[in-house]
């Protein structure tokens, strides 16, 4: 398989062509960024962290009857997947208080929610990708309204086996974004990554508050070793799969 | 009747309590303040305006059966209410694209919306008066769903009559923010103001953009001739008040 034109550099990730037209070629860089992207670096290692965890989960998800785009990975940092359209919304699950949530309506972190919130925003860094009401989705008129349900519920469905998953490892699941887009065929399919830059991870084993941090937190607020923690769920997740597969 | 403590002090309005405690006298300022109070002035005659202008409206509700804790304009600057504990909410009815909505969005100002948006926002400055999603209505916990459902449906219903009024006026309303409020015996009221403090109103014969503006878009976007603006609405408003009881 030989890679053609890059079609798309996006913070984390650039996506190329491929010689066949139905997959893409990604690859993950170790770029990280926040706030919008006011904040810049980079966390070494972390590219081929992202696609290795990624390709777990989505591969994991995949047997639950999740429709994913992973197909292969096909080195560290480059992940074999369907071409798909993004749809621009970025699907938020939230289980336990924490970042823009609490920011925006007082709520304290580390609160537990009464039901898992799955919020839709609007992937568009030049407006700050806005919170999402419904009525403002159906008047942005992104995609119809049986479409966004189905998200939604994918979503649900996702944010069950990745907190079972996760507990196993001794990891709660805070809150988690993800992005799905269309097949050629015009099926919605999970797309993009699900790693430590996209879920916020806590070690359910540390009561500290900055101590049980093990996702992009670490960087957003200086929290320090960024590099060990995200090691530190590459290898909690990959101990648990092999489990899973031998049991 | 003699006023007795200052209950409350707001960016526009001084609440007092009266001799009978199930009544306040609400007294107008002058003061002016935009972008969660960063911007901050004095339109002169703004508090006589904004009394008149809302006692007329809030009189108008209450012919179409909107209940209201409007009782009496006492003075240019101060009317007399019934007692409510104000529900920490502010209800926004939109039929035309504006403000926040398009800073948020992306839509176009002036873009005319497919239905009546009516949006909840936490009434908190120090959170900067955030949007809600029905679901963080829901974990806020502010009042149940059914209470909710009874402030947009009002909200709806005033949106029609305040639209038919202000269209006799050769204004257009844009959209608009209401409070409502508890009285003693629990029933939900319309309280707080209707003025172009509150409203966006186009002067529906101008077709330049910043010469109809005839609300506290000329204070918050610097567009001057604000007291002016304010006097044409009273005069508007008033002439067609005087037509309708007449008619």
């Amino acid at each position: 398989m030989s890679t053609s034109a890059k079609l798309y550099e996006g913070k984390a990730k650039i996506v190329y062509g491929t010689d066949n037209e139905q997959q893409y070629l990604t690859y993950f860089k170790d770029d990280a960024t926040a706030f919008n992207a006011e904040k810049k670096g980079t966390i070494v290692g972390k590219g081929e962290i992202n696609c290795t965890i990624s390709s777990a989960l989505l591969e994991l998800l995949a047997t639950k009857n999740i429709p994913t785009h992973f197909i292969e990975q096909k080195s560290p940092r480059e992940m074999l997947v369907k071409a798909v359209k993004i749809i621009p919304l970025e699907v938020v699950v939230r289980n336990i208080a924490a970042g823009s949530l609490c920011r925006q309506t007082g709520l304290k972190e580390g609160q537990k929610l009464p039901f898992s919130l799955v919020e839709l925003y609007l992937k568009d860094d030049n407006l700050g990708d806005p919170l999402l009401t419904s009525d403002r989705l159906t008047i942005l008129n992104i995609i119809p309204s049986e479409q966004s349900q189905i998200l939604k519920d994918y979503a649900l469905q996702i944010n069950q086996y990745l907190q079972e998953f996760f507990s196993l490892c001794e990891i709660i699941l805070v809150d988690f974004k993800l992005e799905f887009g269309f097949t050629q065929e015009g099926e919605i399919i999970l797309a993009d990554e699900i790693s430590p830059d996209t879920c916020r991870l806590w070690d359910s084993q540390e009561q500290d508050q900055n101590k049980k941090v093990l996702d992009k937190d670490r960087f957003r607020r200086d929290l320090g070793k960024i590099e060990s923690a995200y090691q530190q769920v590459q290898q909690r997740v990959l101990t648990q799969i092999e489990k899973l597969k031998n049991s």
